[in-house]
């Protein structure tokens, strides 16, 4: 079984067998099928699709690649939650010191921002101190002992995804579902949950700009991730302005321990809350919706969920004082108004200029390479169906380099859309799949 | 305009501008794209195809990814001929020699076997001393004072094709009517040639068995040519049985040499004539097929084409005493006939089980760095619709290994087919494509 015959099928347009599948993925993990090898049929499976059952048995294959986080020993339905990834999305940071305040264990291995879209990690690492880089025993004890462990991707989870995903990004076939769910999964199976939740992502700011092909995308991880014998939800969530008023990452901490306290942007706490019932009712704490937002509301109020966070953040080694004193994050040397050069509603704020703009500024990563500045980026970014006011601010600049503060200002002009008739925006949770 | 960028828009299954594909080749060149990157773009290719025009910018970038001979200083129309490869197919042999001799300039340059295709530079060198490594100014001059040369493919002439054809061969990318054709005009329009004669195989021993896909290949080849101001036709050519008795290098000059001597089987002689008289009336030294045939005719009967071979081995080093003496070839120290089992008539010779029988006895190559044996081989191979005696001869076993020999036997008895009906072949030149 050449890798050149297991091309040459899938080529033609046949179903691979699991065999077949286990060594393709064995080739991209110990280097048996050649790049140019693995890219060939990469692209033969961007073209001829794959079928539930060859998904299936690639994201096994991804999965079993590498290491599996064993949490047997921690007690509880452990539920993850994943985000197809947006602008402003920083969910994660508010939602998994809620859910683990309310019972349910969350081991969460996130990744790195590049492009438009940021990365939990480069926002968690903006806390002085914090540590995203542990060893799988040393997430395994943090999840058993607070309940909750936010890491980055360890050299030895789905090593086959790492090598398959760097040759797809530069042979043009990143936006492939069966590739997309086999990429997805296998690191989140690999992590030891027993249960998922999946925040798919389309519009302007989002990976998948269709809502077709996101549903798509979200009824594949589900059956998927149930084949694999996990409890699996997924939610269509619309990403057309950026979530919440900050993009940036020390800004975006902020805005992440604001929701903590209750005080946090409505599109953010409804995206946490939603997406948060949902892990409370996988994860068995709860019987239906209505028990699990009322337990995810008064872990608010008690202030349960941002104990929780101080609690993670200084297990990881983090400054706890930042969730006191957010003037303890890094900060912008110059903070300048972006304002209205007319008065009316806001009618769209484009989340990829925004995210463009927040890049120049250095929040993000152009290359793979470059090194992220966590202060700057952009706060106070009004929502759409906003009235203001001509002269009002419709953002803040924060920048620690006068070239860089032009062009994201250039940047930022494209991004804000006012007119003169009232708008009532878009529901942001589109859909709920497997429910 | 990024190699990815280039890959989706190919994956989308658009037309590729001549700016992308100049883009692609130059990429396969100098190195500037990776060797994934062009495998990803082979496959999108494949499976998506190419247009006439593409097709037309495809070959000419990979002429011109290196050395064009220049061949204007020699007088006449050049006019080369092409095989896509057979079984026993000899045909360059005794055609070169005998086309120069009425006239036209042929320079030839040929590849060398892999599997169970042979390769005219193998042949070659079976005469002692043939040199077929000459450079290309070497070649020119050659061709203008002969008449003929046969050469390999220089470093320098077409590389792109050299690093394309490489990947293919491992990324189940090589049956592609586009890329087949860049593949063999890249290389014939570097000669210098102004004409060019196709014979497109198709049938058990070719390397497309279907006639329609050996069509669509030669109809391709001619319309290419002849957008890059080449006069060119295509016969499409049965290749079931082997061409000719003989299969092996040194059996293959013998027989070449008996067909200039007009003593050639029907069949080669049959091809030879049909591939030269085209090339004749491409050449302009004939109007029509008839009176192009009786040139030909008046070359093998006058000694003059026989004397031509004489020519072109001398000039390029190789003794040519073994025109007049094919003792002088290189010998095996076993023969041994293989005789039928029953009497009938030849219903059936599978000219892949004698190729691959040859191919064990040493006389090809499985991988591209095997050894060739010239002296092995098998001889006196029966034609379809021939009538043998219970123990009569199919062929004679030419061997210089008692082991390979004994599976070399095993894979011929797989290669006779013997019944009790009368056969007629089928014809020999199914179509011409552009005549």
């Amino acid at each position: 079984m050449s890798p050149s015959s297991i091309i040459a099928r899938k080529r033609d347009g046949h179903a691979l067998t699991r065999d077949e599948i286990a060594a393709f993925v064995r080739g991209a993990t110990d280097g048996s099928w050649a790049d140019y090898q693995l890219s060939a049929m990469l692209m033969a499976v961007f073209l001829r699709g794959m079928n539930a059952e060859e998904t299936a048995h690639y994201t096994d294959a991804m999965m079993r690649s590498g290491a599996v986080a064993d949490l047997s020993a921690v007690r509880g339905i452990k539920v993850d939650k994943h985000s197809t990834g947006g602008v402003g999305d920083k969910i994660s940071l508010p939602l998994a010191p809620l859910v683990a305040a309310c019972g349910v264990p969350v081991p969460m291995i996130s990744g790195r921002g590049l492009g438009h879209s940021g990365g939990t990690l480069d926002k968690l690492e903006a806390i002085p101190g914090f540590r995203t880089a542990l060893t799988l025993d040393e997430f395994v004890a943090q999840v058993g002992r607070v309940g909750c462990a936010l890491i980055g991707q360890t050299r030895d989870l789905a090593p086959a995804d790492r090598k398959l995903y760097a040759l797809r990004d530069v042979t043009a076939t990143v936006e492939c579902v069966p590739l997309i769910c086999g990429s997805i999964l296998s690191k989140k199976l690999a992590e030891g949950i027993d249960g998922l939740v999946l925040d798919v992502k389309f519009g302007r700011g989002a990976f998948m700009t269709g809502l077709p092909q996101a549903r798509e995308l979200a009824a594949t991880l589900v059956r998927v991730g149930r084949a694999s014998g996990k409890r699996v939800r997924a939610l269509l969530t619309r990403m057309d302005q950026p979530l919440g008023h900050a993009v940036g990452n020390a800004l975006e901490v902020a805005e992440s321990v604001a929701c903590l306290r209750g005080e946090g942007p409505a599109d953010v706490m409804e995206i946490t809350s939603t997406l948060g019932a949902h892990m409370l009712v996988l994860g068995g704490v709860a019987r239906d919706d209505a028990e699990a937002r009322a337990r995810l509301e008064a872990a608010l109020r008690s202030g349960a969920a941002l104990a929780k966070f101080r609690e993670i953040v200084v297990a990881q080694g983090g400054d706890g004082r930042v969730i006191d004193d957010p003037a303890r994050l890094p900060q912008a040397r110059m903070k300048e108004l972006f304002v209205a050069q007319r008065a009316g509603f806001v009618a769209a704020v484009d989340a990829r200029a925004v995210a463009f703009a927040a890049l120049r500024l250095g929040a993000g990563r152009e290359r793979a390479e470059d090194v992220i500045d966590p202060s700057v980026g952009i706060a106070g970014i009004v929502k759409v169906g906003e009235r203001v006011a001509s002269g009002a601010p419709l953002a803040v600049l924060h920048a620690n380099d006068d070239a860089r503060l032009a062009e994201a200002r250039a940047l930022l002009a494209e991004a804000f859309t006012l007119g003169d008739a009232p708008v009532t925006p878009e529901p942001l949770v589109a859909e709920v799949i497997g429910g």
